[in-house]
């Protein structure tokens, strides 16, 4: 598991915690499975799961971590699958909480009997 | 509340089950708050929370519901917002188990606490 799974949010983001795009891609790197979109103020991941329910079970347990964390990901759930983007809307872009929850979010997926990779 | 909320969902829905525009504009004049995707092969409503958990509360009440009818919604949620979207794959756009499914999704947030309407 990375590091970053066991950093924590900071808390007060301004403008001069968006990252640069050189750290963006340095973070990146070490989550290979989230994507940049195509504006670059986010990052997101595609989730796989059985079912409806287990997915559901999914966001209960990254809703704890993102609540932990004061830092809410934006969900796109349907049946079998969920899609987690994250972004800082006060830094207008990408804060390292970003990489840190998605980390976090990659772990309790792997964690889970839900992981179907 | 609509006697729509009160039916159940229908097994096996086949092509002869996806309704005509008439029927659909029908069962919308009775779910106000819903819209018609552009398409016209999903109906959609947003729905407004006070923060991030109560907005998961709200998807676990109705992922249970979703569950008894096997009937399951697309959903996009972040913080303090949830958009719910029904349609029908089996029969490539809109049947009545979407319209019943919409009003039991009223009926559900009518009676929670997190109604901030």
């Amino acid at each position: 598991m990375t590091e970053l799974a066991k950093m924590h949010c900071q808390a007060r983001q301004g403008e001069a915690d968006r990252l640069p795009k050189s750290e963006t891609h340095r973070w990146l790197a070490e989550l290979p499975r989230w994507e940049l979109s195509a504006d670059g103020h986010s990052i997101v991941r595609n989730f796989r799961f059985p079912d409806f329910l287990t997915a559901v079970a999914f966001v209960n347990v990254l809703a704890a971590t993102a609540e932990a964390e004061n830092h809410h990901p934006d969900l796109e759930l349907g049946y079998g699958r969920c899609s987690v983007r994250f972004n800082t809307h006060d830094v207008g872009g990408l804060s390292l909480n970003d990489f840190i929850c998605a980390a976090k979010t990659d772990a309790l997926y792997a964690a889970s009997g839900a992981n179907r990779e």
